[in-house]
């Protein structure tokens, strides 16, 4: 599914995890994006891996039935991890979280970590409290993004917008 | 789902893969294990990830659906691969596959692809053709098994079979 009118479209910004699982829904009107909603999933480590997937896509669909977005936003794939086994692990969330989109017939776009801090803070290689203090400030937030999981998914729902923004014409902007 | 007489299961091996994927269903019964059926799924590669996922939880269910294993076997994870993004995105495909099986309620069990050749040849490191032979041989097929992905299934159910026949207490074996 496309957006139908991207001057008013809610996007689901994903963390992916098998310990927590970071969301953030935004709605984008215009120029203006708000935050609709976000927080963390937090999974049963004692339970086994094909287990705790299960419960992924279970907190998943539920945030999307809930909100509808027709855009999820994930963080791109990064192969030079220093610890392989956990970058494939990881690789278990992401593709649950993919394909529970897809199946939902939701648009799954993905953005590397760079590009994300850099449109946050201007740096493609900010620190976490670099991007929670842009974060705050760009949402006016009464406190920092925390855990750093939500505050990840609100910086790629946030790249995101900014993207879909820029695709709309010009003309028909806010 | 345990199974609920190791005197007469079913299993089904699973290949990962993003563009195809090895199955091979084996009943055991007693001390015997003959293969039921055994194929491969192939993907579209031109599609992306996130639709090949829906496509490979698709047809992994359509096979649990019909043959009704109580396990699905499926190799360990390995850390070390020559090419990290090769193997982070296999895991997109394995985490898809270990979530179905067990929300449908089917055990999934995973096996050190060492351990399934010297299941198969008696040697940890045999090569494919090796491990192809060897299932000709014990299955009696008239042909070795191509492709490499439906071998590799193959092993993997024959050698979770094996292993199950070891958990049957020795006085109720066929």
């Amino acid at each position: 599914m496309e957006c139908p009118d991207r001057r008013d479209a809610v996007i689901c910004g994903i963390d992916p995890g098998l310990r927590i699982m970071g969301y953030a829904v935004m709605r984008v009107a215009g120029r203006d994006t708000s935050l609709v909603d976000a927080g963390v999933c937090r999974f049963d480590e004692s339970l086994p891996l094909a287990r705790r997937l299960v419960d992924i896509e279970r907190d998943l669909v539920s945030i999307l039935v809930e909100h509808k977005p027709c855009v999820v936003a994930v963080e791109s794939l990064y192969a030079h991890y220093k610890h392989p086994r956990t970058a494939i692990l990881m690789g278990h969330a992401r593709g649950v979280i993919l394909q529970a989109a897809a199946k939902l017939g939701i648009d799954v776009r993905d953005f590397a970590a760079t590009r994300v801090k850099r449109h946050l803070t201007g740096n493609g290689r900010a620190d976490k409290g670099q991007v929670q203090r842009a974060i705050q400030t760009s949402l006016n937030l009464p406190e920092l993004p925390e855990p750093p999981d939500v505050a990840d998914a609100i910086a790629i729902a946030m790249c995101c917008a900014a993207e879909m923004n820029q695709m709309t014409p010009a003309g028909v902007r806010g």
